[in-house]
């Protein structure tokens, strides 16, 4: 029987190699815009930056450019690019690179729409709670990598540096109003980026599949989604040059966007929060490449959804083999690590992201304190003593 | 290759058995609603009209009603609504039923932001091709069918009946706000009913599959829409209370109707509108029945999709099997015929539906005048001698 769902993806995704040229054509919900990208200035030496504001003057919009996004974007940049953008009369706001300019400039139209500073909209913490009563102002996202899925996404995920606190804001007025998705852009990413990224694309669907809240459209996404990462992203992180390989990532890094706007996250992507939190030089994808194989071998060992592990196993074109059905299952997982191991990330090395003396107690506390928004989605119940375990064979004992 | 596309449906879709309920409690768009539906009165009859009345009012909005839907929707209709909203205060439109609500509401929602009368911004024939400057007010679609796919297009079609014309008005603002599909409330549909919708269903994936037009995520719901149709439209027909079955089609109407929403129809669809214009007691599917073997016949013969024709069979679990493409092809042809005569529709009665002397040239100067919007869309080029012939075959030899 198929399930009872509700399915709003309303961002207008344009999609494709050279699709970027469409800024000069399609309409865009403002008349000047501010530009929000990272501060290493990486977006204008590849010539973006420049490019985007040509494209742009083709249809008389003016661009302030405003390049301050740290990895993990900070809730005094957005406050920051508020000001610039009232400042400067922009009336709208375009993302350009991965999550964090898009989450930074999600942020954004909250504040600049309802007035004060970002933090008293944030919903938890000591973030001040208020209720956004205004439409934010219209995000244009313009990715130039492939994981976040933030481009599809009403969640802006920023970072209070002064209470260490890093806090989700969902309301779906916060979906970007248009996405432009061009490999293109995306045929320099460095080698490590591509395989951490392409990894989170493909756990934010096979987590979606998983997912208590899994419907019959993101299911049907997240197959493609694993299959297209699976088959693809070996290529891209050996050949970053080939066009072809990095549209099929590029695809599926958007519909696993979608799948996680409505099929949400279990607790893997919970577990590996703590970690790069107390190892800040671990990005998010090095975290998940950490624990992946010990979380689904224990998912399968909990048995209750090993029929999904063997649908995603398939949609990948793994052949699936095994006596019994956990077996069977466990072919997943070992297509997992095989793709990691191609993608050169199945053994992340503790001294080069700084990896030092884990401690899996707090990890498991932190896993079950505030990092513990997944849990509702898990069709099986993982306890204090399986996630301790998961982190002890995944930091001590795999070392 | 991937192929480029854009990609927008920002329709909230609420589906599934009892979604309805959710009228209580999901955020409507407006203080105060203009109820659309069938001038028969059915929807009172069937209790859906108060039933909706009493979920609104527990979120404290208050409905007026307007029973005055066609089938075929009239310009004047729209009018009328228009000048009793506003009489009335309502700031939103609520669609009970079919597409006829849907279309009349989504143009009610245009003269109402804009002023004046409907037919001010038909854009071709006689109508007055005014810009839609404001936005259309709100539109939430409440389906009673599973067909036209209207809850999640952003297209009206409506008539005038001074001028015999049928016209499309197609702007990105008429998708409706949200849509509920409840297979609850189409349990009481009748068979004929069923089995025109369903096809239309099936045929609007199936000729989106084929549009130069597809795109990556239509294609998927093109296919899991054809499977649905193939698989429960008979049971449907001759069982129509089996809910899940019910759900099965509803679910595959609205992937369809997302299907033409963005790769749109081919010219099967352009030659059935003259048919039904013809002879006004034979609808929408029947006349679509009466094509279906002749029109596909000649998509093989033509060559250029049969690897297409051939996915969609192998989606629909269909053996594909024969020596060369064309062969196999077929095989989608033949399972396509075979669900119509389950469905009872392989042999249209000209009596029953007052076809009679049937002009083919006329039919075929008029697939080429006003009803040629599709052609663009065929990858093969549909002759005037291939029409004609489609016609002669479907509608004097086969009678």
């Amino acid at each position: 029987m198929i399930r009872n769902f509700n399915y709003f993806i309303p961002t207008r995704v344009v999609f494709g190699p050279g699709c970027l040229e469409q800024l000069a054509t399609i309409a865009m919900p403002g008349k000047k815009a501010i530009l929000v990208t990272f501060a290493d200035l990486s977006m204008s030496r590849l010539g973006y930056v420049e490019r985007i504001v040509g494209l742009l003057k083709k249809q008389n919009i003016d661009v302030v450019v405003f390049e301050k996004v740290l990895t993990n974007p900070l809730t005094g940049t957005v406050d920051e690019g508020v000001a610039l953008m009232k400042q400067e009369g922009c009336d709208f706001i375009i993302a350009l690179g991965g999550g964090s300019p898009i989450d930074t400039s999600k942020a954004m139209s909250v504040a600049a729409a309802n007035g004060g500073r970002y933090w008293d909209y944030v919903p938890a913490g000591t973030g001040g709670r208020k209720p956004v009563e205004k439409s934010p102002l219209p995000v244009v996202a313009i990715n130039t990598t492939a994981g976040t899925g933030s481009e599809v996404t009403p969640i802006a995920v920023i970072t209070n540096p002064d209470t260490n606190e890093k806090v989700s804001l969902r309301i779906d007025e916060l979906y970007p109003r248009m996405s432009f998705i061009d490999p293109e852009l995306m045929l320099s990413l460095p080698k490590g980026l591509t395989a951490f990224q392409g990894l989170d694309a493909f756990l934010h669907a096979a987590e979606g599949y998983i997912s208590r809240q899994s419907q019959f459209i993101t299911d049907r996404f997240a197959l493609e989604a694993v299959r297209l990462v699976y088959q693809n992203l070996g290529e891209c992180v050996n050949n970053g040059k080939n066009l072809e390989a990095r549209t099929s990532v590029a695809l599926a890094s958007t519909l696993a966007g979608m799948v996680i706007a409505l099929a949400g996250c279990i607790t893997e992507h919970s577990m590996e929060h703590p970690i790069s939190a107390h190892f800040p030089r671990v990005p998010h994808g090095a975290g998940l490449a950490l624990i992946f194989e010990q979380y689904f071998t224990k998912v399968v060992e909990k048995g209750t959804v090993n029929d999904r592990l063997i649908e995603l196993a398939q949609a990948m074109g793994v052949k699936v083999e095994g006596t019994d059905e956990a077996a069977r299952a466990m072919c997943f997982v070992r297509a997992g690590v095989e793709m990691l191991r191609a993608c050169g990330i199945d053994r992340i090395s503790h001294e080069a992201f700084g990896i030092e003396n884990p401690d899996v107690d707090q990890l498991t506390e932190d896993t079950f304190g505030y990092s513990s928004g997944n849990f509702v989605r898990d069709p099986y119940e993982l306890t204090r003593d399986d996630v301790r375990e998961i982190f002890t064979k995944s930091l001590l004992e795999a070392k």
